[in-house]
């Protein structure tokens, strides 16, 4: 087997075989097929696409390349969920402890990661004494006793995947459905998931600005992952504004007790609560998706999400006592009110660029090496649809600095006040095929 | 400026700007932009092509990688030839001669490449005493006194082409007429061309196998030359079956000398007409094809062609007698028929299996390291179209070898002989824009 026949086969839009795939992801992985092949593929693949089994085929291939988690020591269907990113997004934080307390297994590995604000390890760091640094078989106990545990990433997991990422983007191809996809699959199979539910975020601030682009990609990944045995549904919400209120490590976290109480903002309720549903049912504690809604509301209601919130701080050595008293989490020095200018309806949050605001404080990382200011990061007062009076606050800036006027100008240049404006649609589409 | 968006603006099928294309061509030369980076690009460009100004540019920014040879003190207008490559293609030993003696100056360089039979210098050497390591003074001299000289490949000449064809090769991309027309032009182009006359081969034995894709190519380096100030005019003619009768070095030189003296195969002959009346007319030495077709004749008829080729011989330190006397060309020991194995008509005779029937035999080089055999080869004894009797011979074999039943079925495989046959066109177009 020759890599350039490889490459030509898949420029004539010609299906590769399992061999072939395996062939390139195994030589590829190793180094004997060289960087310059790999990235003629996968401009090829740009242009011609992947078939279902090709997609298949080049995930598995992935997984195979490196370790893999097993979690078969723990009882039950154990189910991951991803997001493709956006800003503002707590959903981890919630739907943690909020699933396991109906039943469902949550074993969730985590990292670090760049962005607006810092990873879901970040975010828990924020609470005293929290810690992922358990050893695999402590990370399994507390899955098998308590439902929940959140251990950091370790393992040379889907080095390919890693590898081939790195190359595509710099030779132009990071923008490949078939190779998003099984990019994302890759990662989530090999972390030990039985079955997955995804969470594709469309527009301004989401990496798919189109809902059809979402909707290929979300139909793509369901499709690799129930071809591959893993159950896999997914949800396109929206991303034109941030999600919830708040922006920040602590500030999440706060949002995060906020909504396991049921106090939480609407936005993030609601997907929440459409994310978990679809965990239920992956994971067979439900029939239907509005029984699994009934028994999240039930935990809600009856404090049992907040409780098992607790528990899971307390086995990883957290202070739980912050769900109770949110103010033992780290606090910004200064609070400043962001004032709006006119009256009427706010119609615009640019969604990127208020996470740019956040991380012009501190909150996130621009590269591995940055450290974060866990304390700061912003707080909209009002979302897309509200309706604003001049001088009442937009936004609230949580921040260890004084001089704050570059990001209140972002902030002013990207959340338009209008005559009218309508809140935009949460939920677009409900993917299961 | 970043490689990364060259490479995405072209993948988006925008046209590259000439900044653009000189950045890529000098940092890949320089070996700042990595062959990862030039591969992806190389595939975004098969698939979305590039527009005329494009080519150019890449053209020049090719020539412009290394050094390029300045024929300024050679009088006149220098025209070179290119063959997209054949089998059998003896046209550079007649055309040389033959448009130097109606005055139009031939400052060729020439390689010994790979294939089926030895490059131009090979050939030229089995001529005792032949040789082409003059100084660059005495190859101009000589063009200026006598209009013909040819120097061996010696300078870094476009080394972008020379490494980016490399990777092409090993990448999926070498099928693309943008990047094909540029890599010859440039070629051509730094070898000091004023103007060029291309012969695209067509057929089973040409690189391009359809004839449209031959008049793309040719229309797609014409525009360059044109463009680039260099008039460029092409022929497309037939490579179906081989051209002329000889497939060897030494035997090719015979037919080359039987042609100067107006007795050479039909085809050979009319194609080394064909392609020299251009040439005539590019140097300005003719008003039209007309009139340039008659002088070349004329010189064919008067003896003057055969003349200039002794001339050249001599000034070169070989020995012209074999003008007259062929047989002082190297021999082979034996001399083997291939009978025809029925009457009828020879309906197909597949070019580049019968070029490497000519490779068993030691006639080419299959690795740079590879002798040649200079005396082997084989002589067709009937063309396409030609009615032949059982026992009568299709071929004769010159080898230094007794064993030729490999060669013999080779010839038989690929020889067909039928009820009727009809003899295929050999100038399919003349392209001049």
């Amino acid at each position: 087997m020759r890599m350039v026949d490889i490459i030509s086969k898949k420029r004539d839009g010609k299906e590769l075989t399992t061999q072939e795939i395996n062939f390139f992801i195994e030589g590829y992985t190793k180094g004997t097929i060289p960087d310059y092949q790999a990235s003629a593929l996968t401009m090829a693949i740009y242009f011609k696409d992947m078939t279902e089994k090709e997609r298949a085929d080049l995930t598995m291939a992935m997984v195979n390349s490196g370790e893999t988690i097993d979690l078969s020591a723990i009882e039950g269907i154990k189910v991951d969920k991803h997001s493709t990113g956006g800003v503002g997004d707590t959903t981890t934080l919630v739907l943690a402890p909020l699933v396991s307390a109906v039943g469902v297994p949550v074993a969730k590995m985590s990292g670090r990661g760049l962005g607006h604000t810092g990873g879901t390890i970040d975010k828990l760091e924020s609470i005293d004494g929290f810690h992922v640094e358990i050893t695999k078989n402590k990370f399994i106990e507390l899955v098998n006793k308590n439902k929940v545990a959140v251990i950091g990433q370790s393992g040379n997991l889907t080095p390919a995947d890693k590898k081939l990422y790195a190359l595509r983007d710099v030779t132009g191809s990071v923008e490949s459905i078939p190779l998003i996809a099984s990019s994302i699959m890759s990662k989530k199979i090999a972390a030990g998931a039985d079955a997955i539910v995804l969470d594709v975020k469309t527009g301004a601030g989401a990496f798919m600005k189109t809902e059809e682009d979402a909707e290929k990609l979300a139909h793509a990944m369901v499709k690799i992952g129930n071809n591959v045995g893993r159950r896999t549904m997914a949800v396109i919400s929206d991303m034109s504004q941030p999600l919830g209120f708040a922006i920040g490590n602590a500030l999440e976290v706060k949002e995060a007790i906020n909504t396991l109480k049921g106090e939480g903002p609407e936005d993030l309720t609601e997907l929440v609560l459409t994310l978990g549903s679809q965990m239920v049912m992956l994971a067979k504690k439900a029939n239907t998706l509005e029984e699994a809604r009934q028994m999240l509301e039930a935990v809600i209601k009856n404090g049992k999400a907040l409780e098992k919130f607790k528990v899971f701080l307390k086995n990883q050595g957290g202070d739980e006592s912050v769900a109770d008293n949110p103010d033992k989490l780290p606090q910004a020095k200064y609070k400043i009110e962001v004032p709006a200018k006119k009256s009427g309806f706010v119609s615009n949050i640019v969604a990127d660029e208020i996470g740019l605001a956040a991380m012009l404080l501190g909150a996130g990382r621009a590269t591995k090496e940055d450290t974060i200011d866990l304390a700061v990061g912003l707080v909209l007062n009002k979302k897309v649809g509200d309706s604003i009076q001049k001088g009442e606050s937009l936004v609230t800036i949580y921040a260890n600095k004084e001089n704050v006027e570059e990001v209140k100008s972002k902030i002013y240049e990207n959340i338009s006040i209008n005559n009218k404006a309508e809140k935009p649609v949460l939920i677009h589409k409900i993917i299961t095929e």
